[in-house]
């Protein structure tokens, strides 16, 4: 698939339908991720790919979901993900912030690479570490840091672009409307884009 | 471009050609990005697009380049970007670390985008922050976080595979051979891809 559709293809996917994906697809989305750009060039990051439906379920009771739609937004019973990448970070190579960089790219590369699969991905940050290091047996030295859920996706939330000057907290929470279709609200490009010099 | 294609081309470049860069495209860069993951969907980046070649002199003058392979490393009289984005966050919009991951996101669809669209590219965060921020007149309220270096390509830098099990600083220092052709040495699959659990 091409750069531009698959970035403006991913959207974050919270409904999936129930089948096994293919284990070298999901080898590629690391390798992928290994080859994009690092701090120094450190590449402190490994990943755990989780394909075992109990372990899948494990890792989904860890993971706190969509927090503006909750409790319709989060996956239903029957359309959980069928795999994750949880991505962690090897401290002992890892500089201060460089990091947090190094994995912002690294996930993106997995979701436009997932998305041109075919697959659904979310991407979250919000969950209970401690014990989802415990169940995937993370060792010490290493910090778990965030999970990409995958699956073939059963639903295709919509981006919609906010108006000019569309400000406040009300205004970038996604929504579901009465046929359960999620649109997800994107700042208009004027609000965001400068030429030579600020001008916001 | 495929994605799988731009994602292995995408390499860090410190040469490029002296050409202006059409400013459609540099747009369409910033649009991507705005489509991009946001924790929260908060979106608290903003971006200073410069194009301007004063304005490009005065930001290259506060960028730090290439640790590994400098002085030949950093880009030679004659060879400079002909673009960059600065990458900003609006501090009243981010959380407290979401927005790391949203620049890191946004960082890798620009250069991806970039790279399908034949431009090289260099996402550098060591710079004197105060002084470009002075330079882009970037307004109380938004910190300047990093910057993408865009040009034509005039190298075309060659990843590598480093052995499994391959480890130390030396190992992933990048590196120029005599014909001044540029090395990226990459970790091994073996040594970051676990399955199901961590055996690391």
């Amino acid at each position: 698939m091409d750069v531009r559709k698959a970035i403006y293809k991913r959207r974050s996917v919270r409904s999936f339908k129930q089948k096994p994906l293919d284990q070298q697809v999901l080898r590629e989305l690391i390798d992928a991720a290994r080859v994009g750009p690092s701090a120094a060039n450190r590449q402190p990051l490994q990943y755990v790919v989780v394909t075992e439906p109990g372990l899948c379920q494990q890792v989904f009771d860890c993971l706190k979901w969509a927090a503006y739609t909750a409790p319709r937004g989060v996956p239903q019973p029957g359309f959980t993900p069928t795999a994750y990448v949880a991505i962690c970070v090897k401290k002992d190579l890892a500089l201060a912030v460089g990091a947090k960089y190094d994995l912002g790219a690294a996930a993106q590369t997995i979701l436009l690479l997932a998305t041109a699969q075919g697959l659904g991905t979310c991407w979250i940050k919000t969950m209970d570490a401690p014990r989802l290091s415990q169940i995937l047996a993370v060792p010490e030295g290493v910090e778990l840091d965030s999970v990409v859920a995958l699956g073939l996706p059963a639903e295709e939330p919509e981006q919609v672009d906010l108006e000019p000057g569309q400000e406040g907290l009300e205004a970038i929470k996604y929504w579901r409307d009465d046929k359960d279709q999620q649109f997800v609200p994107k700042r208009n490009l004027a609000d965001i884009l400068f030429w030579n010099k600020y001008s916001g």
